[in-house]
């Protein structure tokens, strides 16, 4: 029996544009292995939305961002300047993939789109913070993550890209008693304070980060600590069930000055890491994100500037740690592969 | 809506007893958060069958095995010396527990529990390795594993107890071509390792290991390298997907000369480890089991004697790491729990 998806995909930076080349290469392995028919019927980026209830041909799409080239040369309709949310009105889909660009002030337009899909009764699977970062109640409440037999809402690409942060936390552990969470969960960051560590200065680090094509041009989210804040709500309302909030949370970014934090820490064998920490508090918890050096014993003390982490300690599962290592946009793709995988399980 | 699992729990050693006190502990939650009831209709070890359809008070249980009293003595029905099989007929029931000890010959008596209950339609969670590493391709032919619509065999305690092996391999990795796996798995050998590399003979550490109730009275299963090799062959079926068996690991335990090696590997910064390895190899892969020495760079060069890690290399979700820290016999309980919980939300 096969499951057919018919979405739209909106966003096609690196995550979207990968996302269309790994289900093009896989589309056999997911109708034979899962028995899952992928149909993309609408794309958009903010230029404008192409649709085609026939079924885009996903690498086209691909190849002519890859070459810098307009959608609308892409058999379709193509609608410029549209919103992704217009696809909804425009062509019948079944699951709404958000790549959309992050925007922390308004969540804009992940925020909407995520919504109103919902509010469709349509899945989303979304690589985009932002909205969840903003509002994860209201969209919890609208999904099945708060209401039973509500439609999906998933977005493992959000926390730690390809690390099963969140499968592991909720479905790996049920009916654990959490008394710690520590998370290394930005990669940007760790990238800059090994730099910094081997001698380089803060600008320098962040300079070359830029370059490598790893820090935003405008690398604030990263290095003040919010993304790592962000994912740390994300895994507080999802792991732990507890409402939390940017505002919950206690957040010390990296800077010039703690480049000599990074290369003392070096100096007596640790490693400064932007750690994510959930610590119990009474019947609540803390919620921090700041440099903290750690020894090479600790699980996190030999990442490199490409892997990520998450521990769980809990009373009964004792400890549980995850380790990813992640070199470009590929894996967060396939983290909203997963999701979709996992949907069509059941999950 | 509530789901009542009326259940046997076959074999009452250290996991099944922690088994029935952690869900007696955790009633309320797994009722309020799971909407999950769990009656406990049948219970045996090796000196017999208590059945009770009205449920059985599972403390009391519990506490007769710690207290090494008579199961006869708790309210219900006692057949003694009967098979756990017996419970299939005595009592109505759908869900089976396997905690029986292992017998790596006959794979009795989880072979033929286990064998039965899928027979009969009824969900296995098992935390016997035997039946499985004996016998895989049939259980699967007769559970989900291979069969749609069959009833579900969830085994997360047999590879390595708390540690979502399974679940990280199967369900969080999707279409993943899989490059390598490298895992740590037996906890016995990790613990004698690390004994003698801080210099105990082998003798020395097997005892110290068997005092501390973690080596058995005979430990060539683990020190040979067949408990790892067990796990290792059901990691292959499910996560890789092809049909191996024992006869198909190269298999090399450690044994008094290794005392040398493992010093050694102290000596210059590693550690050696009983390592287990899928590697591919042409279309199939090498499954190899081998103590191997690990720099302290590698995700297990620090790993103590009560952990385990198991790494998926794969190419979209490129390389993941998992490693548990356990220390008693609770955490393989809380994965048969898990396991439950799992199967109610339909995984």
């Amino acid at each position: 029996l096969m499951k057919t998806y018919r979405y739209l995909l909106a966003g096609l930076g690196n995550i979207g544009r990968s996302f269309l080349e790994i289900v093009a290469e896989r589309d056999s392995v997911l109708r034979q292995r899962y028995g899952i028919e992928l149909q993309c019927v609408a794309v958009g980026d903010s230029s404008g939305m192409l649709i085609n209830a026939e079924g885009i041909d996903t690498l086209a799409i691909a190849r002519a961002k890859r070459q810098k080239h307009s959608l609308s040369g892409v058999h379709g309709s193509w609608l410029m300047d549209a919103a992704p949310v217009a696809a909804l009105d425009n062509v019948d889909l079944n699951l709404v993939l958000d790549a959309t660009p992050m925007n922390m002030t308004t969540g804009e337009p992940g925020l909407s789109l995520t919504r109103q899909a919902l509010q469709r009764g349509i899945n989303v699977v979304t690589a985009n913070k932002a909205p969840l970062a903003l509002n994860f109640a209201g969209l919890a409440g609208m999904s099945d993550w708060r209401k039973p037999g509500a439609p999906r809402l998933r977005f493992s690409a959000c926390v730690g890209g390809a690390m099963p942060t969140i499968n592991v936390g909720v479905f790996d552990l049920p009916c654990a008693r959490f008394k710690r969470i520590e998370a290394v969960l930005n990669g940007t960051t760790q990238l800059i304070l090994e730099m910094m560590a081997n001698d380089s200065t803060y600008e320098e680090a962040v300079r070359a980060a830029q370059r490598m094509g790893i820090a935003e041009t405008d690398p604030r989210m990263d290095v003040e600590g919010w993304d790592a804040a962000n994912k740390l709500v994300i895994l507080a309302n999802t792991v732990l069930g507890i409402p939390a909030s940017l505002a919950d949370v206690s957040v010390t970014g990296i800077g010039p000055a703690t480049a000599n934090e990074a290369k003392a820490a070096k100096i007596v064998g640790e490693r400064l890491s932007l750690l994510a920490t959930a610590e119990r508090d009474g019947e609540g918890f803390k919620l921090t994100v700041a440099p903290t050096p750690l020894p090479t014993t600790h699980p996190f003390g030999n990442l490199t500037g490409a892997e990520m982490g998450v521990i769980y300690e809990t009373d009964i599962y004792e400890k549980i740690t995850v380790i990813s290592h992640e070199t470009g946009p590929v894996p967060s793709a396939a983290a909203m592969l997963r999701d979709i995988v996992n949907i069509a399980i059941g999950i």
